[in-house]
């Protein structure tokens, strides 16, 4: 053995001495244990040498303090990134409509801001925008007009999501959908190149802003925490610690993700519980703390850059994937798609006044009390009995606005939930929480003012006796939307503490915390009743990517060797031996097979386990010896020990390859419960592990096995054996 | 192997053939490992039963949803507890200064409530509350009223303590102290009888109004998260899911921990975050969710109750064990001890306005921002320059009551700082939350006031300059005492999210959530600067509880080699072999070690490991066989193969102990690095864990070996090799 100071020499794969050897392959599963004890390696050392000189010593306090510069970077980088979308998007939106005459680059509203013949009470008309009839044929009443309106806003939304989708196709098809299954999935592990790439930061922040602005039902929260995600890897490459580590830099993204809820909401605690809830499978608590600082940073940046939105509903959504359209022909034809669901979309939400309005801007009117001075139709009651002194409004009865109102928000309702189905899955970015949120919230008004009117007309039924006498505020139909639209999100995510949180954060009110958390409870027990999955969850299966759930629990009761491969009918499993075998042999060996590893025993005989090699490393190793080291042929003695014995003369060099073995690799035994080994798999971060059986190598289980083992079990079982 | 309707039998130990084969002795490490499988196994069993019978079935859903009721019922109890405290102690710190004559039960605010002869102003002053002065001996003012007040006030302090401190002497030891730190132990997976039982409770319930009321240095909060802790665990009897099974039992006691600062701060948030980041072990998602109902259904119960306590800074308090207090003379008198610093507090605390009343109404009060109408002395400012019109009121020179108030305040820092210090440790319920935002908020809002004044009179200065101008409100002293408060409470106890989501809960503002953090961060940086340990890791290496620190990394350089038994001078490692060994045999083994688990190999030459049996069950079960069992002598056989080869005639009958072998303990090579080590027993929360080197069994490391080279590390190498 090696000794260095006299300590012992433990992984001389951080030696690197060959490149390569170490990295890992697109679409694999990186190397939990390895890549933390790589950090602490590179940890020590730094720690170590900061003794020796004073520049080491102001290198390791930057080093130390490098996370902290990197989460603040993210959160403003993130924040301003989400404020040029909110900007872009609401001015993009506002020219389906018209556009302004003092400069085509201001929104509606900013148009009118400055206009000095604006009222308060009719704030959004001003001589200075225009709508698109008024600048065509001149004339803003009439069916003309009207027709000319709907005809510009559908080419211009055909337009916008025309070029998202075209974009997408042409740069970065890794840009579509919400990435959130995937970077659940890359955070897990997994090893998508280009996924969280500069290409697909820019396609997917230009694309994001023309997908929500044409009009679709799809929302830009979820698309938010990719680009989020995005800024942190691409931020990553600045510092050694991050750009070198797969295990650092999945803690960096665990907090981009948080970063990426935060701005979509301006709810930091939200964003960070969601990354804890939702995404993140490793998440120590350094990444919390870390997470809320970068959180808090972009939602500061965000309000800073875009101090007149909405700041308190800047929403977020998330994909949404039903199974059945992975098989309709039209998704083989990804921008006709995009164009026919747009042109469907934009024709049918524009006679309808709650679909023509941006969805946020729906669902804000929609969680509003009714004032006295509101004059939405919504608001549209009887004041007769109101007297204008008490603070408190008391049930009022309904105007005939409000009656229209609910037939519109009814059809609205049926539109929303059939088009936001289609929508999700195509090829542009989206997002599914403000539809599902849309869709909670108008079913919540409706139910809302249904039992308000009944309450005011029936005040004497049983279930309003005893609490709500006539003339009091018994029911708040605005409460009613907020509680749909958070048991609809419930139901769609299974977020539950995040999204009471983040519910709470948005509406900046803690009296509401008991009929959101009834709401997130009840939606997420009905849910689960008809199907364990969330859409996260039921995403990552359709794409069959290599994800080990943690927050399930495994639970049949099978053994490690029911699992462990070679299976009885198998050939026996493929070994090295540490000393007896010929470069030529480990040639063939590599030939033979595809597995991604070979385990290292002291002889066929005894199958005693010495150590792991992955056939990466062995194929790069022996490639590189071949070229660089004299006389190594393929009559050259392979060498896993730490000693080499001497050779006979005139035999050819050994090779030794103890320095690519790793010595610690991880076992149990033959009769371990299935549930323990997923369990060690899970909270290690495993890739492999070698079953043994009174000391003898008996196997091996991956986490591909353990996925299929898992998958089949529950196709097996599919009543919730399989899950607590 | 046996096997139950093909699937093979795994956990033998589960048939539990005798009484006390797999449970825990007092201070003792559970297995985290064995507990969750038994429990997978018991969810098992219920749910493959729920097919057969409706009764079954309605048994598996009552399983399911008893952790829902469980929580409810934390919820309720601690809820009404705190409700209870809150209110005894209210009236118990008033007791000290007067008495009602309307009914003695009410305290000074409900017996003034109800007069009619009370204007706003004097909100505290009405005839039928009587100082003990105007009772005793007719006066209110003078000097012979200060003293009669002064000594009745010491006399009942005096009281109060020392029917504190003989209560928890005599009824209850464990109640003393805050409880934290032992709590958190205890969920890292240790036992300790009693410390959550019945008695505890009720004593701790009572002693903890007592100490409070006794005008002590000292806050409740941690000590409620120990009562909340006591509720979980008597509650867990209820439920046999809960009660026979020590991990479930620990997901609960999280969930109350979290209950307990719920009910402290009123901050379910702040609570659940708390226990995820400052108290809990292991932590799973499903924990999360019921920690956050448990902690809002507590909040409101205690709402419902108290209604009008000031719910929003009904404080929380953390233990404080200052190493050298271990040594004083003092320290071996309880009681004494407790006498005398009560003595000291009170003769102290008396003539100082700011010490003499509770120390959450002098938070409160340095919180409070100063208005007009404001009496207190804090807020004597000079309103000359001010028009009552405007909303905001400016910076304003402070008059003369103002500076009286600072230098009452400098003293009352002192003497808190001081008196705190010695107050912790001593044998009665204390926490420390408390007096360290009270010390952090007196240091902010005098240097509050301070910068106040300056920006005043010098404006032009180049720290005031372009953002403060004459006439402009720059500086608000409430928000330097709030800002104190986090940094002091974040230096002691090393919070940080949690931190700062209590104290944005408590002040019900996100707008401060910037300063709160740059203080929690800020003071974190400073403190881990001196020292690494917070408060309650000092505590547990001060009481040398055998906790596994879960948040700080260990980077030393080691080999399992290195740390494991036998060392190289040690005698060889005591193991059984599977078919060698005779009763007696296994006996003077038993006799000779103190060892609490032996491993299982098939041979001595070989070495090779089958599995691990703990001494505790091998002793039980021996004793057992020797018993009931016919036939079984000290010359039998003992067997843990699967088979047992036939006897000889005339030989006794084998004692067959395959069932109480663990078939699955967990190993890794002598070549694993410590740091993965560690990893793995505190991700698994493993007892031990055995050592092999190319499949031969080579030693044993436990728990114990662990922490003991962690403890040796930090002492050698005290400048952070350690922690990174």
């Amino acid at each position: 053995m090696e000794e260095v100071n006299g300590v012992p020499k433990l992984m001389d794969l951080l030696d690197e001495p060959v490149p390569g050897v170490g990295t890992y392959e697109d679409f694999n599963t990186i190397d939990w244990v390895r890549e933390k004890s790589k950090d602490r390696d590179r940890h020590r050392e730094i720690t170590s040498k900061s003794k020796e000189s004073t520049w080491a010593l102001v290198n390791s306090v930057c080093d130390a303090f490098s996370g902290w510069l990197l989460m603040l970077l993210i959160g403003l980088m993130s924040g301003a990134l989400a404020g040029g979308i909110d900007i872009s998007a609401h001015w993009m939106t506002d020219l389906k409509e018209g556009v302004c005459l003092n400069g085509f680059w201001f929104n509606h509203e900013h148009c009118c801001w400055t206009s000095n013949e604006t009222t308060f009470q009719e704030r959004d008309k001003c001589p200075q925008w225009k709508s698109w009839a008024e600048l065509i044929i001149g004339a803003t009443e009439g069916p003309f007009a009207y027709i000319m309106n709907y005809l510009m806003y559908v080419c211009w939304a055909l337009l916008f999501s025309f070029l998202a989708v075209t974009l997408v196709r042409a740069f970065a098809p890794y840009a579509c959908g919400s990435g959130i299954p995937e970077i659940k999935t890359i955070l897990s592990g997994f090893i998508i190149r280009g996924y969280l790439g500069k290409w697909t930061l820019v396609i997917k922040t230009i694309t994001l802003v023309l997908a929500v602005s044409s009009g679709l039902s799809l929302g830009k929260e979820g698309p938010l925490v990719h680009v989020a995600c995005c800024c942190g890897n691409i931020l990553c490459h600045l510092f050694t610690k991050y750009r070198k580590n797969e295990a650092k830099r999945r803690e960096v993204l665990s907090a981009a993700a948080a970063v990426g809820v935060s701005v979509a909401f301006g709810a930091p605690i939200g964003g960070v519980l969601f990354s804890l809830e939702e995404v993140s499978y490793y998440f120590p608590l350094k990444t919390l703390w870390r997470s809320f600082f970068a959180a808090l940073v972009a939602a500061f940046t965000l309000r800073s850059i875009n101090p007149f939105g909405n700041s308190r509903l800047v929403l977020f959504y998330v994909e949404f994937h039903t199974p059945w359209r992975k098989t309709t022909w039209l998704g083989h034809y990804p921008v006709l798609e995009v164009l026919v669901v747009t042109a469907v979309t934009a024709v049918v939400a524009f006679p309808n006044s709650y679909t023509r309005t941006s969805t946020s801007e729906l669902i804000s009117e929609l969680f509003n009390d009714c004032g006295l001075l509101d004059s939405s139709k919504l608001c549209n009651y009887d004041n007769a009995n109101v007297t204008k002194s008490s603070n408190e409004l008391p049930d009022r009865p309904a105007g005939d606005d409000v009656y229209t109102a609910m037939w519109q928000l009814s059809l609205a309702l049926v539109f929303k939930m059939l088009i936001t189905v289609v929508t999700f899955g195509m090829k542009v970015p989206s997002g599914l929480f403000i539809p599902s949120m849309a869709v909670g919230a108008i079913a919540g008004r409706l139910l809302g003012i249904g039992m308000e009117q009944l309450a005011y007309y029936h005040h004497d039924w049983v279930i309003f006796r005893g609490w709500c006498s006539p003339g009091a505020d018994c029911i708040t139909p605005g409460l009613y939307a907020m509680v749909g639209a958070a048991a609809c999100l419930g139901g769609v995510t299974r977020m539950t503490v995040s999204l009471v949180v983040i519910m709470f954060e948005l509406t900046g009110g803690l009296e509401y915390i008991v009929p959101l958390m009834a709401a997130a409870m009840t939606s997420k027990w009905v849910a689960d009743a008809i199907g364990r999955e969330g859409i996260y969850e039921a995403h990552i299966r359709l794409n069959g990517y290599p994800f080990l759930e943690a927050k399930e629990e495994f639970s049949h009761k099978t053994l490690a060797m029911d699992v462990m491969r070679p299976r009885r009918s198998d050939p026996p499993l493929s070994v090295l031996t540490q000393n007896g075998m010929t470069v030529e042999d480990v040639e063939t060996m590599i030939t033979d097979t595809t597995y991604s590893g070979f385990p290292v025993v002291v002889s066929h005989e005894s199958q005693r386990l010495v150590g792991f090699v992955l056939r990466r490393d062995l194929t790069i190793s022996i490639d590189n010896a071949r070229q660089r080291q004299d006389g190594i042929v393929s009559t050259s003695r392979v060498f896993f020990t730490e000693y080499t014995p001497p050779q006979p003369p005139n035999s050819p060099p050994p090779l030794k390859l103890r320095g690519i073995m790793d010595l610690s690799p991880f076992t149990v035994t033959d009769h371990t419960a299935m549930d323990i080994v997923v369990d060690i798999f899970r909270k290690l971060g495993l890739r492999q592990c070698l079953i043994t059986h009174n000391g003898r190598l008996l196997g091996i289980i991956t986490k591909k096995d353990i996925l299929k083992h898992v998958a089949q079990i529950a196709n097996r079982d599919p009543d919730s054996i399989l899950f607590n």
